[in-house]
């Protein structure tokens, strides 16, 4: 997907929402245990109940590789199953040297179908490159995570002032211009977010952190905002645990509209649309 | 698996050889691609004739997940069928926030019985604490990896004078001790190593980059040795793919045999055995 099509998805959909397939089999409602598939059956009624309030997918990989070879295959009927309009994310914090990073770029966007996927850019230059040899395909690297854990490596300070994020930032620009590469950001730290906003004013940023984190929809638009809106918001658990029993869908969609309707207004005051 | 039983182990393969099954379906040879799975049975005849040589296996995930859920069955019969009193490693660089990365490690730990999993340090303390929760279960933290791109945020010096490498080392080190926690260095560093071993002394590392990647043994040893042996040194492709027709496995064991002779040398250089 480009970058004019995602803005205008967001335009139709009056909505920059991703929703977090992060589907575990411990916390769906009981009756779908009984199917044969019930990681797809949840997230197929998922995906029916929500796909006209978001913009965008995210399945987090784990959730389906602890399943082993039966998790793949849910999670490849998921990205099968996604209307063609929506971004999808394949959230898999992968990365390693050059030739290896070259497979896992071929796992998510040849052998699944996947718009983009997370990078992690510890190894650096050649660890994230091999994602960006696809067309119309994004890399959405780590910059500015929403975990307590952040605060270890990603805020550290260089001789010349810099943190870590900030570095990753700026030598990862070199790498691909705003129409491939994109960053997360957590929304639980909302100045970090207007921080890395003043260094990358084009890109996206895929924020995830809003509801059960702790993030607020208001603060990730305050300080992430731009001309091009540059946000999808990610909520998971919020939304695809609203409900817990055969109306599952429909609690699903009353949260994912309840956001909808909360960034239409936002959208709405910005005159974006 | 312990940290003695891996020493023992050392000590009687004569030994400190990982082998890295980076199994390639369009390096592998020709008549194999006839059999049901190819990637195993390629695996199986590499395990069986360097079993005696090395004292680990190392998968890199990459080369099975780009074949889906086939791939995953794949990787799932090839660890099931390496000897339990070898060490083995998944080497998958995972880390995400903690609820996530805990479903990272019972893939790993649970579905499939690795004995450890490398991870990548970038997202801290609550992305890798989770793997570490596993009894005899061991983290190997990416430090200071061998390829081009490791010069691009590893070595950034903050305000103190300590790179990041170090950092992540010093911060990790809290984490967990020296029977949980293994580190990567890569060979193509020989200094490097120097630095890592001047403050994880007693830490084992895994160290790629022999061979095909330029590293040398002779300079892995001067640098990294400490006096447990302290060192699991990778070799993939000049194992695995050194022949490649009917008698590949026979080409393979040679290969082994080589490394696992140099390595006795030093190993009884050093008193070790």
């Amino acid at each position: 997907m480009t970058k004019e099509q995602l803005i205008q998805e967001i335009k139709t959909k009056r909505s920059f929402l991703c929703v977090g397939l992060d589907t575990d089999l411990a916390k769906i409602p009981k009756h779908l245990l009984d199917c044969e598939d019930p990681i797809f059956e949840f997230n197929k009624q998922i995906i029916d109940a929500t796909k006209d309030f978001c913009v965008a997918y995210k399945p987090n990989i784990a959730f389906y590789e602890c399943h082993g070879s039966k998790g793949w295959d849910s999670l490849k009927k998921t990205i099968d199953y996604i209307p063609k309009n929506i971004f999808t994310i394949a959230d898999a914090k992968r990365g390693d040297i050059g030739n290896t990073s070259s497979y896992y770029a071929k796992t998510f966007f040849e052998y699944m179908d996947f718009d983009s996927v997370t990078v992690a850019p510890y190894m650096g230059v050649d660890s994230v490159t091999p994602f960006l040899e696809f067309e119309d395909k994004w890399v959405i690297l780590l910059a500015l995570t929403s975990n307590k854990g952040a605060l270890d490596f990603q805020m550290t300070t260089d001789a010349k002032g810099e943190r870590l994020f900030e570095k990753v930032i700026k030598t990862s620009s070199s790498w691909a211009g705003d129409d491939k590469l994109m960053y997360v950001v957590g929304a639980t730290r909302s100045e970090g977010i207007g921080e890395v906003r003043a260094i990358a004013p084009n890109h996206f940023f895929l924020v995830p952190g809003v509801g059960a984190q702790g993030g607020s929809l208001e603060d990730v638009t305050q300080y992430g905002w731009n001309e091009q809106c540059g946000l999808l918001v990610n909520s998971s658990r919020g939304i695809i645990y609203a409900g817990n029993d055969e109306n599952f869908g429909n609690a699903a969609a009353n949260a994912a509209q309840d956001l909808q309707k909360q960034m239409e207004s936002i959208l709405t005051a910005k005159k974006f649309i």
